[in-house]
């Protein structure tokens, strides 16, 4: 029963150790495929497969060697490779819980307050809310009322910032949430099946939480954590698709690994450096032929006190960054509050951490290292946070060379210079502290007693939380004199950092820096400073929303200048300075002065309930809630495929009307894994070219010789996987014609002047009510003119389009499809094949989320998302018609 | 998507090339299981296993490198090495005919004769019919009528006498097979749907028949074969549940052979030489680790002839032996024909060829060697027709060394020393043709012109055709003087050889020989030769229907002696005799002293039709009959099984009766490709140890301190693949104590002794009809004592008993069972659950045959017919209770 070690990968999951044949292991599988694809543990979804929607986090527990802790963290598991967790111990939401086991508290209050609707979002909810919980209760001295969990409001809230749902809404979700903090009013929270809203809530109608956490069983982690500084994890897998060799190397030493740099460098290949592989969400058509592990070598998991700041390996996480920034001060707060003198309290490590916390969400934070981050930023050009506080705070890094040379690089010097090419690695950053008062004696970053620093970090983005990347971020810094000369306050030294506003690395605006500093900040010298800046933050050509990236940059500057403006200090700055002129107390309250922090989700939900109705207003919870919580609840994409199951993906249209002059398919059919490309030719001679058969009519299935819209398919790819379907069809290379058919159709106003509509079927067009003419005639007041423009929306269903179609006897076809028009879906099929409706059997359990993606309407979403599976068909001529059924369907409901 | 060739096995399956990797062969992959479980092609059925039932029939056709030529034949895909149909080309059932591109006659014909009930062994039949119709048709001079077959009734019969039908019955079978034939009188035919019984039958009405056969696109296979005799074919596949290296190796000259034989002596490895792999029917537990395919070795493809006789190479198949010795002497009725003299037609070979197409079936004697045969004769005692009518015939073989020593041997000197180790190889065997007129001048065998030969050969066995394995064999030849001298028959010399008996090998009767050669026999002299011949005919110890053997072997000797015997010489020997002597004709007609030839299936279909009741008596075939022909049809082990499906066998009791002491699964757990093992101890604890809750009352499932039958289950071993999980139930050991509980009960007689009886529900109990005992005093005539006795019964349904069950959501199991009462199997998988029956969903499409074992009771099969799958299950804990779903329904069904 037992492998080798040695030849294996060794974690724990939902407490038995797993063992994988390192000979099976594709470096590039990810955790979440391993789980779908070769457990039983189907809790963890596929949603965007960027890390940004949370359908897929997993927990992950974890013996740290440094510490000696096991440390537990909740963990994108779409994004963690496979051959990271050896000596982990993972636990889905099946582990938590389960039918045969009895279900966790999470998932059954996730029930009770009908947190759970289509289900697909739901295994991941639980498992955030879980990672949080066991951060906040893992040390056990829970001091908060039996049954809660240390964990407060407003932390529960947060918890789940990275999570995506769609038809639930927020309300619900937050509301389990919060049902475990301490300092929660369980008034607060709403509807649920535990008491009526009308009860006075009992806590103990509750379903009980143990804040004890589900065993890891992890006795044989430890050893084999223990052993990774010295023993290595190397392997190698031959890529089917490409044909390429792709090799895993987790060395055990700083020197194994600049060898290995080395090494590549030689051999003319891009190693890819692997900490959390969180940069795969945002940079996905990387295939590198080598990893490289470095999550085990000392020196880049360093976090070192220095009395002028504080030292970080470039492979700590961010979470951890945070944390090390957090204790300091904390430190600092247990000197002070024994009276000591001296403490070494930061303001900037206070911001920064506070910053830190918006980055991402924490099941990114939690594996994201602080050197990829800035490494992305400075040669991705990928619009960081951490790189542009990082510049404002200051900081310098540490790079070494494959020639074993170490240097030091300011901040500014790094994300500018050439300096880092694959034979040099990112060591540690150096984050000065700042502390002004705390540390009068020191030399570095000091600043005179009286004098005051001030430092605040700026992001906009589409969320206040959870995995939004900044439109624009900022951080300033300003050394202010206190001795108000002629009653001005003035900065003696600025630092004004802006980035990801539409520019390749985050940048200092040096010349209003300087046009600033020294000098007394008037009204006047506020606007020029203002013009100056505006002079200076240009997006780029193409950045999208361009000027309100400007102007949202501008208004960061002023919320910083503007309280040292002279004749209009708000009363805030002008407070604290005094106390702490007074007081010697070096806390800026900087709060004060911050947007206000508001509880995310608030609201009031107000129902009357009738017993004569009864039982309606009853509280009931929806059925097989708990299953969906618990991840058991069966999807498309969880019905387990057929042995040696193919898989398809589409080729889509890059043009949006144009004609097709040639789809050269001969590259992509090359690869072994590669079975058969699909496209109108391949229609059965009985059959017809359709997708859909609905309300609007017929539409084809594959584009003929034209496109008519961005996204079109034009044909299909059929692999062994569905990655290397999808990389099949990435190689197709469609030659257009786009002059002969002129400029395609983009808005309502072009389609009105080329007379181009649909044919609105009787049933669904809008009937008049009323007399217009007459109302407005008698109206008041009349609009005269009126223009409402609404922008485009994106049918962020978290259920992928999945359809799994299985041959059966007598050219019939089973069809399991997430579709809401199965009938629709069963008439289109049918037709597409030339086969009697009774031939065709669709199915549908259930639909992780619609929002018009699954109704009628056949629309192609983005490729990443698209998967599918039929049965083993190796007769090729049989297996054209064969796979007809399966696309047919999932064109028109995928 | 072509891999390279050097690695692969290349093949084409059904018109496509395809394409094996020769890295994922285990050289035991037979080509059934590879079509079964890696294509879509699932007609071809898994009856026994042993290539008697002919459900796994294919068709295969090659190119022949010696005669230049493309052959076809059927062969049993239950046997076949996968590794061996490299260049060849297959065709299943699916590949005649399918839905899609239209059904064959044969299915068509198969329909319209009700020649399919159940369906599981029909597309054997189909296939094996279709192989004698290609038998009969390639060479395309069909000089029949047309839309009718070169083939005879009489071969059309034979063509399908090694395929088994339980259901059916073989009538209607036998008129499709007639219905090809250009000898068919239609009007024999059966009801069918082409034409009423009353109706003349028009031959137009039946499916038209294409005599030129489906194509078989070898385009490329004729260079693979003609290259098999300068490359080697080798490769390696690492056993998972040994952990050993399996080899494969296919050398292309005799040096290379016996180069292998060396070095596998020196390891000490016994290797397995495979031509037709067809003794796997017979002795499966042999597990060997270097498989040497010898079939492209010209040393042992010859056929040669002699003046003296013929020499055939060892691996040559029975079939191209028949043909060799039927070719012979249709050379010498030519030259007959011609007027010229001296023909060399023989007796011998045409009472050999006779004799060997009884031997097995058509498709085991296509790819069976003759080789072969003789080996299992000698080595493992088979009793073989060939080795007892060959010893008759007195063949020689010759051997060959590693030493590359060549020897020749008598048969008997083969048969009875130890020649053979695994350093040697049998090279041939040489056959006298024994020609006594056609060659007066030669040495060998040769007799003189008053002498003439006898050779007659026996065998009775319980068909007379169709793969069973003789009770006893004979064959006799005697040269005999015809200078009557007192006007008796002597013979000069004489041969008798016997086999199968109950003998580790074939013998002479010397002893018998000697005292009748040269002696005028009278009928004492013949009773005293019997008396003798019963001394040395002794089946040994245990052999069962010994009296019956030895008394067939003295009617064999008495039915060859007796026309010889004074005084009662028949009519037929003298007229013969005589004639002979007038006529110089060799053919002595021994046709006349045979047991007559019959047609195999005779009989007499009489049905009135009143059109007063139409549709009643209105031809109508059964629902997707030709589907069931076509292989379409799908069985439960059809059904395509999940990803990582695993697979159960059970571990049976080999007591009757026993106390359990101990059950050992230590060493069957240790293999990695073993998952686990379940006994009653896995019942859960809110379920049942249940086996069937049926008319008779409850059953355990597996035994728990007693077994009261053999073969009664005791556990289950739980595997990745269904031959491993077999073989971990071979290796369980378990420790019986046979004392405590007595002797079992074996007898009616026993059971009535010790009170032990059913207790019979109401509903089944017979019911008394009429007044026994008045009737029995009012009768002229009484039976005062009588005794009536059956045998046992073997239920042998063709479908194997099988089950996949999934799991479903929510603590539910979908359950695909060939039963044929599946509320019953719903109800008792509840019960040992302990889950609602609602949670329970037992579907059945198709039944491949019942007899009592697919109904309410659940009745252990031998153990090579049983297998299982549920879906994949990792976590250990949670996968007892997973199991447990299905190992239920599968011991209620299977």
């Amino acid at each position: 029963m037992e492998l080798a070690n040695a030849n294996c990968l060794v974690f724990v999951l939902n407490g038995q150790r797993t063992e994988v044949d390192l000979s099976q292991i594709h470096p590039e599988t990810t955790l979440l495929s391993y789980l779908r694809y070769h457990t039983q543990y189907k809790g963890a979804k596929l949603g965007c497969g960027e890390g940004g929607c949370g359908a897929c986090v997993v927990h992950l527990s974890k013996y740290n060697t440094d510490t000696k802790e096991t440390q537990e963290f909740s963990i994108s598991s779409c994004l963690t490779l496979l051959g990271s967790i050896d000596g982990c111990s993972i636990t889905t939401t099946e582990g938590l819980g389960n039918c045969r086991d009895g279900y966790h508290a999470i998932h059954k209050r996730v029930a009770g307050f009908h947190a759970s609707q289509c289900g697909y979002c739901t295994p991941g909810w639980c498992m955030s809310l879980y990672g949080a919980l066991r951060q906040a209760d893992a040390k056990g001295n829970n001091d908060h009322r039996h049954g809660f969990s240390n964990i407060s409001v407003l932390e529960a809230e947060k918890a789940v910032a990275g999570n995506v749902c769609r038809c639930t809404g927020y309300r619900p979700i937050a509301d389990v949430c919060k049902s475990f903090a301490g300092d929660v009013d369980l008034e607060d929270l709403g509807l649920n099946t535990f008491w009526k809203k009308d009860e006075f809530p009992d806590p103990n109608k509750l379903p009980e939480y143990n804040p004890t956490g589900v065993s890891t069983d992890s006795k044989f982690c430890r050893p084999r954590c223990e052993d990774f500084r010295t023993s290595s994890l190397n392997f190698s897998y031959k890529d089917e698709f490409s044909g390429e060799e792709r090799v895993w190397i987790r060395p055990s030493t700083l020197d194994e690994v600049l060898g290995a740099l080395e090494k590549a460098a030689e051999e003319n290949v891009e190693p890819k450096l692997v900490v959390g592989n969180t940069s795969a969400g945002i940079y996905k058509n990387i295939e590198p032929k080598v990893f490289v592990d470095i999550r085990n070598i000392s020196e880049l998991q360093i976090i070192k006190r220095h009395d002028s700041g504080i030292e970080v390996g470039a492979a700590v996480t961010i979470a951890k960054l945070i944390k090390a920034l957090e204790d300091t001060n904390a430190i600092a707060d247990d000197i002070l509050d024994h009276g000591k003198e001296n403490p070494t309290r930061s303001l900037v490590f206070e911001s920064l951490a506070n910053h830190l916390k918006k980055v991402a969400s924490a099941f990114i934070r939690n594996t994201a290292s602080i050197g990829g981050n800035i490494i992305m930023a400075k040669k991705l050009s990928f619009d960081s946070d951490v790189a542009t506080i990082l510049l404002g705070a200051n900081t310098s890094v540490k790079i070494i060379s494959t020639e074993r040379l170490e240097s030091e690089l300011t901040m500014e010097e790094f994300l500018d210079k050439p300096c880092l090419d694959s034979r040099v690695l990112l060591l540690s950053v150096f984050i000065p502290n700042w502390n002004e008062v705390s540390n009068p004696a020191g030399n570095n970053g000091s600043a005179k007693f009286d004098e005051k620093l001030l430092f605040k970090t700026y992001r906009t983005a589409i969320r206040p939380l959870g995995n939004a990347v900044s439109y624009v971020n900022a951080a300033f810094l300003a050394q202010i004199s206190l001795s108000r000369h002629q009653g001005n306050l003035v900065a003696k030294s600025l630092r004004l950092a802006f980035g990801a506003y539409g520019v390749s690395h985050a940048i200092r605006a040096t010349t209003v820096e300087e046009f600033l500093v020294n000098k007394v900040i008037s009204p006047d010298v506020l606007l020029e400073a203002i013009e100056m800046l505006k002079l200076q933050i240009i997006p780029v050509e193409g950045t999208p929303k361009s000027a309100y990236r400007q102007s949202v940059a501008v208004g960061f500057l002023f919320d910083f200048i503007s309280p040292l403006v002279k004749d209009i200090v708000p009363p805030c700055i002008t407070d604290s300075l005094e106390v702490n002129n007074n007081q010697s107390d070096s806390t800026f309250n900087h709060e004060k002065c911050s947007f206000k922090t508001k509880s995310i989700i608030d609201g009031k939900q107000t129902m009357e309930f009738h017993d004569e109705y009864t039982p309606v207003g009853q509280p009931s919870a929806k059925v097989a809630a708990e299953l969906q919580a618990s991840g058991e609840a069966v999807f498309v994409d969880d019905i387990p495929s057929p042995d040696n199951c193919l898989h398809g993906a589409f080729v889509y249209s890059k043009k949006a009307l144009a004609l097709i002059k040639k789809v050269d398919v001969k590259d992509a059919l090359e690869s072994p894994s590669v079975v058969y490309y699909i496209s109108y030719s391949d229609i059965p001679k009985q059959g017809k070219n359709i997708s859909v058969d609905g309300r609007y009519g017929e539409e084809i299935l594959f584009a003929e010789d034209t496109v008519e819209c961005f996204g079109q398919p034009i044909g299909l790819m059929v692999a062994n996987t569905w990655h290397d379907a999808k990389r099949a069809a990435d190689k197709v290379s469609v030659d257009y014609d786009c002059e002969t058919l002129g400029p395609p159709i983009l808005s309502v106003e072009d389609a009105g002047a080329k007379n181009s509509f649909y044919n609105v079927p009787q049933i669904v067009a809008p009937k008049p009510v009323g007399d217009l003419a007459k109302g407005m005639s008698e109206a008041d007041i009349r609009i005269e003119s009126a223009e409402v423009r609404t922008g485009s929306q994106y049918y962020f269903y978290l259920e992928t389009q999945t359809v799994l179609a299985i041959p059966d006897e007598d050219e019939c076809m089973v069809v399991y499809s997430a579709c809401q028009n199965p009938d629709v879906s069963q008439k289109t099929i049918a037709k597409c094949l030339g086969i009697p409706t009774h031939n065709v059997r669709v199915i549908t359990r259930r639909v992780g989320g619609g929002f018009g993606g699954k109704g009628f309407r056949s629309i192609p979403v983005s490729s990443c998302k698209q998967k599918f599976h039929f049965s083993p068909c190796f007769l090729l001529t049989s297996f054209r018609a064969t796979l007809i059924k399966c696309y047919t369907t999932f064109y028109t409901f995928a």
